[in-house]
């Protein structure tokens, strides 16, 4: 295969071509180098610069406040589900509360109760997680140590278009599937997280911002990787980055300044490409069986079902000789999932879409 | 700059120029998958294969037994450093002993003894980090959790070359900077941790080779990210792996297997390398200060001073002239540091041996 397929995959997922082209051109040899960027010292003043530089990028991009810190580390969202209860959670204090979601809330709450003292304040669990809280539904605990919740369920396909309110409680937002696609209220929170393998770069970088307020509640004696605190302090450089991935969300971060214009630019186009496949999904309502309520519907993970198995698998394979790949929906909940992060094309969306009007006559012909 | 220049990093560190250019003929479509290795599912058959074969590949290089899980992590040597404690040592229990022979089995026990009771059986501050202990010189506990040694300090220069004797004690090494460099007697160990960016890979990546009994001692209520027994049950698939730095290493692995022919042939080959550049070093004992004692002297990290700083200076200045980067010595002790992992080519070590010599002539004909 010379050609490059349509990937709806849900992460790791489609990067920008013309960044792939760059990394491509640099990759034996960097001209600023002499050497790969696989090869070289985290602490280089290239590096540094690749680091600030990154950092500028998102701070112009998301509005972030100066006094948030930005910060650059390892082990995904998952590890974040251990660390921000280790670092915001007291075993005798006040409760952390959980807006439950979907599939990532769900683990992210199981991690935190190792950690303390933390419950659900809201739980799609018994409606099949198709929706988002309205705010006055969460049974908030008064004085919460913080309130999580995590903006977009990339298995089930929800999406929070506001920000829950929630006083003075510090609010954690673990973004990692919806980060970069669209402005986000920083100012609202205490701290947001997000794997970068959806639309920030490729799988092993997490991006932390943290606001600097929230280090000061951080326990001494936590292990030096886990102390956000200590992170920060050392501006992400405690130990090895993971350099090559940073050196390609610094890239992906100039794409969106520079060729999108922004992130209500890259907002735009999300909803267009959005639009498009839910509105395929809804023409033909006897074939297509969209799983989130309207009013919540991601628009990064479209999920649906078809009517059984043996469809979802016909329609699998069919894509696949149009050139469409990564649309199977995850192993835990079935069905079909496309993801139609920022680096997806309109012409794949398109292409999609097309397919799914065409595979749902050819349904209603045979019927 | 258009052309490689030679790189003597001591990590992130130089790569094989084949295994680069393989990186970059692929990057932005890879034939087997119609998109680029840094945007493709964790989760595709594909990457699995990729997973298989690394590991396979490693346990050929190393001869692990099948009685050890090979896993890949993230987090560094750093986090290492406090998960094999926070799954091996209990509060009440015994001690774990460390050999401390530099600044990374340093923070290696400090990291320990945050979780545990962790001591020092043997300390090589006080002489300055130039030696590893001989084999009855530690005061081991009597049935110690376990003893930790770290095989090559990358920022003293200082290598083990005979695995310590600990009978039943489980033996634990972090191996980061040898690691790949030599064979290694892996049956002797308990376990053993490497952070990819010496001599296996990019940075991003951290191989644990775990022997399975050892995961039986694992407590209950570990963040999971942090927990070797599911870790090893998930076969590193837990949460998203850093899948573009496993291809890499797995694309390194297959060079030393097929291109250079396993780890006694590497090891020749460094046997080699480091002759020549000691050669040089003691060739000239008024210029250059070798830190190591000569039976410890790493064969990775050459480690010297020069009579003052401005010298040391006026050395990286007309090295880098001469196209060699990466010379300086870490930070924290200054000097010169002349790293010679896998990937530096006896060319690049002649060259920077040539100059040595060339440096010290042109300094004793001026005295």
């Amino acid at each position: 295969m010379t050609k490059r397929l349509y990937n709806f995959g849900a992460g790791p997922a489609a990067l920008p071509l013309p960044v792939l082209e760059e990394i491509q051109r640099d990759l034996v040899c960097h001209p600023e180098l002499g050497a790969s960027v696989l090869e070289i010292s985290h602490r280089s003043k290239w590096f540094e610069g690749v680091l600030a530089s990154t950092e500028y990028n998102l701070r112009t991009l998301l509005k972030i406040p100066s006094e948030y810190s930005v910060l650059f580390l390892q082990g995904g969202a998952s590890l974040q589900f251990a660390m921000v209860p280790m670092n915001f959670l007291a075993r005798g204090g006040p409760a952390a509360d959980y807006l439950v979601t979907g599939a990532w809330s769900e683990k992210a709450l199981a991690e935190a109760q190792k950690s303390g003292p933390a419950r659900a304040a809201w739980n799609g669990k018994s409606g099949g997680y198709v929706r988002t809280p309205s705010p006055h539904e969460p049974a908030y605990t008064p004085h919460a140590a913080y309130v999580h919740y995590t903006s977009n369920e990339t298995i089930h396909g929800v999406e929070f278009f506001d920000t829950p309110s929630t006083g003075d409680v510090p609010l954690v937002c673990d973004a990692s599937s919806d980060f970069l696609s669209r402005p986000m209220k920083v100012e609202r929170h205490a701290l947001i997280y997000a794997g970068a393998q959806k639309n920030a770069g490729p799988a092993g970088v997490t991006i932390v911002i943290v606001r600097n307020d929230m280090l000061e509640h951080v326990p001494g004696g936590l292990p030096a990787l886990l102390d956000y605190g200590l992170l920060a302090r050392e501006h992400s450089h405690y130990n090895t980055p993971p350099v090559f991935s940073v050196y390609v969300v610094g890239l992906v971060a100039r794409w969106l300044l520079e060729t999108i214009g922004g992130l209500e630019k890259m907002e735009e186009i999300n909803r267009v490409k959005a639009q498009f496949l839910y509105d395929a999904l809804d023409s033909a309502p006897g074939v297509y069986r969209p799983h989130a309520d309207k009013a919540c519907r991601s628009r990064m993970n479209v999920t649906f079902r078809l009517p059984d198995e043996a469809t979802e698998a016909a329609f699998l394979a069919e894509a696949k000789t149009r050139g469409m790949i990564e649309l199977k929906g995850h192993r835990s909940v079935g069905g079909i999932r496309v993801s139609l992060y920022n680096a997806v094309p309109l012409e794949a969306v398109e292409a999609v879409a097309k397919f799914m009007r065409e595979f749902a006559a050819a349904r209603a012909a045979k019927a």
